[in-house]
């Protein structure tokens, strides 16, 4: 199970303090699992994981395996969670650098559809040049702007390469079961489709087809990934602040009435960025509403401690840190032995990578802890496909249960839609003009 | 020249209380133009800038020029600000996906000794394997844990692979002029070196060899580089509200006394986020001190308007944004007509991408000043070599003025060395067991 240590919070917090909260804690996860709270049409999330093979995950795998096969890079065009879960997968099982060195077999991931930029737009032309590709189109609507103009052009060229019918096969949409302009699209021009469940929001969505399909072309294992879920949805069920749920969500709620504004939630594996970037927009999303929540900031230790830490040691007092540790995969680096040893470095010959990284991180948290900054650390243990559908749950979990704690919603996100409305305003699109 | 818009802060600011930041803004920019603030022996990076070739910058060409010929990799080894400005200078030029399709002749560049994640380097052993490659050194000392662990362990690769003599033509020093163990090193090995010169601090030092010499080898064209920022240098001397930079450093320490604790620097490009952690950096290190300084947050708009963007619009108002903008590249992409339009994209058709980045950025500053949150706006005009330079002088020169305006010293760390000290004791480093 994932482990929460609160011990480096105390000097900031008394364990009276956290304990009062209890109730709160309780009454919060309770009106989540029952359903009884604001926002509780959208609660299927609770209800993804599975331990055996589903008929969706079977053509989910099927498909797959078809674009392993006919394709040298995949394309998944989408935004917020349709963007970040299934990138955040990826990255943090197989590196920011997993498309270097792959190809048919083993396709190429690329993300479209989350950006206005012309420039990323040109570099997605270069990087699909001369090559077989397949996409997936990922919008429970369909008109969402950015990724349906990236569906627009990215249709056509697979229709300009291969013709109508060697697109088709190409080409996959995962929307809502019924309704909206992409769920009808698929049905008139013929695109298998896989389903996003009506009461499952976007930042909640990882563990439906949004996350699956995108996963299992990259070659992990996507039934371990949800029994991995299953486990979680048991394991992190109990009622007491023995739960790493309750302490998390617990004790981030009580830091935050006590002033701390911010948490910067930080890993040690350069590979854990983009999950930082779905971390964000879970809790940000999730509770930055009503005039409140915690203001979500990731980092990535040890090089923002070169950069970030000296503000984190001794700047405003407003701030509290989630370390993320794994264990150390089983390849390990040794550092060797250097007969001149002008680097001074010899005290460690001998010793592993791993071995100096769990002590900087001891010397970290130390160090933070000194400077007046509560910091808990989340030990997931060993890094693996189970984990990941284990950490997306816990997370989720500890989210719906932390807004709630709030008072907020949890699931709605009314401020999203103003930019919306000003930018359909100054684009002139049909209906908007007068608003 | 840049521009800063300060249209849209007046919601929490009012004009006479910037203008009564003047006297403050003017002291600080004097004082550190005359060096005769706190810090003053790290001022060397105002000189940097050159309007022609220099020596040390012929060098530079020439030796990325031996490795642009010889290597299929040029593994970067530096943390800091040894790592975050050569990267950031190559990412915003070439995107986050400038290795794909790179080998001989433009090599992939790659950044090592910024992490002790041994699953970061077992991905650059496979990124190494069967491949050519030449590596860069960057540390003024020599001794920094990170690099000196990869130094190492890269530095045998090539030795082992290329013999003694073949591997000191792959290896480049970037350290102080004098002293330090890497001086002694690349001495005593015969390695190529170029100078960080002692009175130029690791957040300021990308105008140096160590941005440039990356920068080179990616293609960049240093001089034009060097040359934007004198011209940088002369344009942004100016002793009034009307230089961006007064308007930049005043109103955000004008909002900080407001109780905007929080910084969003953001960019509508993808391959601006390096850069935005350059800048994080820049400002955390410099201001975060003293129980003080505005906490530097990073985001990439419109992704994170689907993400952050609900805690931006609806969170605690204890934020301000800087949104960085450029002009659009010339190879523009253009919507086209769908004869179904079930996307509803059609009242867009014949418009560029860019268009619709525009409305979208309009849109949401005038969502986020509705909401509360002041937005500055950053427009750096055309990317460019040159544009490169005087972005980074700017920024420097902001982030010295606003840290004197806040009154602390812009050039030192003293939080930085505490985590190391509690690791060097855990470690059992010699000379540090009893600390």
């Amino acid at each position: 199970m994932i482990k929460v240590d609160i011990s480096n919070v105390w000097g900031q917090l008394t364990l009276p303090e956290l304990l009062a909260t209890e109730k709160d804690v309780a009454a919060a996860h309770m009106t989540l699992t029952q359903g009884t709270g604001e926002g509780n049409d959208f609660l299927g999330w609770l209800d993804l994981p599975k331990t055996e093979e589903t008929d969706e995950m079977r053509r989910i795998r099927l498909a797959a395996d078809r674009i392993r096969e006919n394709s040298d890079v995949f394309v998944v065009i989408g935004i917020g969670g349709s963007y970040l879960g299934p990138r955040a997968a990826i990255e943090l099982m197989q590196g920011v650098n997993h498309n270097i060195g792959k190809g048919k077999g083993n396709p190429q991931i690329f993300f479209a559809g989350n950006s206005l930029s012309t420039r990323h737009w040109n570099e997605l032309q270069r990087l699909l040049e001369g090559k077989d590709f397949s996409i997936a189109i990922i919008s429970t609507s369909g008109t969402t702007t950015e990724p349906a103009i990236s569906t627009r052009a990215l249709r056509w060229m697979l229709e300009r390469k291969y013709g109508t019918d060697g697109a088709r096969k190409r080409i996959y949409a995962i929307t809502d079961p019924c309704k909206g302009a992409l769920r009808q699209m698929a049905g008139e021009e013929g695109w298998e489709t896989f389903v996003i469940p009506p009461d499952v929001g976007g930042r909640y969505s990882v563990l439906t087809a949004v996350g699956l399909l995108p996963m299992a072309v990259a070659g992990i294992d996507i039934l371990k990934v949800m029994q991995g879920a299953a486990q979680a949805k048991k394991d992190y069920d109990l009622r007491s602040f023995e739960n790493p749920v309750w302490q998390y969500a617990g004790v981030r709620n009580a830091l935050y009435k006590k002033g701390k504004v911010m948490e910067l939630f930080e890993s040690f594996e350069p590979g854990f960025k983009m999950f930082g970037g779905w971390w964000q927009q879970l809790f940000g999303e999730t509770e930055g509403k009503d005039g409140k929540g915690i203001f979500p900031v990731t980092a990535e230790l040890t090089p923002d401690l070169h950069s970030l830490g000296q503000m984190i040691q001794q700047g405003e007092r407003n701030i509290f840190e989630t370390m993320v540790r794994f264990d150390a995969p089983e390849n390990k680096m040794v550092i060797g032995e250097d007969v001149k040893n002008l680097d001074g470095l010899n005290y460690l010959a001998g010793k592993t990578l791993d071995f100096v990284d769990e002590k900087a991180f001891l010397g970290t948290v130390a160090a933070h802890v000194d400077g007046g900054v509560p910091v808990m650390t989340m030990d997931m243990g060993e890094l693996n496909d189970a984990k990941l559908g284990e950490m997306f749950y816990f997370l989720e979990l500890c989210c719906g249960v932390s807004a709630y704690i709030l008072g907020v919603n949890p699931f709605n996100q009314p401020g999203v839609e103003l930019y919306k409305r000003n930018m359909f305003r100054l684009l002139g699109k049909p209906g908007y003009e007068d608003k």
